[in-house]
């Protein structure tokens, strides 16, 4: 998606470990429009696969994940972290590793929102190692619903997690694929 | 906001300590249509005022402060929890308290995105206490911003929250406000 590889050559940060920060649209502030032309390439990309929920994981998946239901007119689920007063009991539950937190935490599905006759495509910000893809995946085949694939706004394609889900078959869908960043001239390079 | 009483009442649970869980389209699924009508409600209460950027916290308040940055066609930014790697050094912050976790952590906000000529509209899902609400607006002051006011989707009217800000001179907007909830007979009476 051009317009976004643009808005992370002009607005990305380059940081220590391979990190580029892009809080000023995808991940603290929100760029709205910039989220729903996203949305809707995911439609777009998917060709006339039907679809009908999206899966996320709080909190940086949800926004692009809102515009992705509506292009397809279907809800959304986003997945728990941790542990809440108010969740329900009866959960698909699954455990991701977050590399930027530094801690294995617990996500969680409700029952209620997650069926077997779901086809439902997983929407998050990012994909690089594919802890949190791969915690979701769990969760939709633990909930025997049909996993149509896998989006994700940017993907490290320089870290592993992208092909080894391509590996196992799955459809994954990346906006942008990052090929490398050289963080000493300040240069991000994507695959065409 | 009617259609979202209507929604209350056909789908939310009513659970011990007051509590009235509304998974099923505002805090777990989420009902995308049903968001776009509640950010264009919040635009519509708030009348001609001038705003240029939304501020909420994640999780909860992300989806529908996406759809009232749409009607804005503004920003929108969302208060991060907790310390992450990733995050910039340079931020605004505040402390809230969660009844339904239990806790009290810090909200951050980089300094980045939050300015002195902002006119700020803070969004939340839920206003029970006011703690998040209070954490937000300690931000938007510390950042010297204008706070034109607050919206949150559901109010528990017979919790202090809303008053006291009302009380404190702050616009207070809120699309459905709970004044009390029969846990016995499992009715929930709404404020006209």
């Amino acid at each position: 998606m051009q317009e976004l590889k643009e808005k992370i050559l002009s607005e990305g940060k380059i940081c220590p470990n391979n990190i580029v920060k892009v809080d000023s649209f995808l991940n603290h502030q929100l760029d709205v429009e910039l989220l729903r032309k996203m949305g809707e390439e995911f439609k777009r990309l998917l060709g006339g696969l039907e679809v009908n929920k999206i899966l996320t994981i709080e909190s940086s998946g949800i926004a692009v994940a809102c515009y992705v239901a509506e292009a397809y007119k279907c809800r959304l689920v986003f997945a728990k972290k941790g542990k809440s007063l108010n969740q329900s009991t009866d959960f698909y539950e699954s455990n991701v590793y977050s590399y930027t937190r530094q801690q294995e935490y617990p996500i969680r599905v409700s029952k209620e929102f997650l069926h077997e006759s779901d086809k439902v495509f997983i929407v998050d910000d990012f994909l690089a190692n594919g802890a949190a893809l791969n915690g979701l995946i769990d969760i939709v085949n633990a909930s025997g619903a049909t996993l149509v694939g896998c989006g994700c706004v940017i993907e490290k394609g320089f870290q592993p997690g992208g092909q080894k889900l391509r590996d196992r078959g799955i459809k994954v869908l990346s906006l942008a694929i990052i090929d490398s960043i050289d963080e000493v001239n300040q240069k991000i390079i994507f695959r065409n």
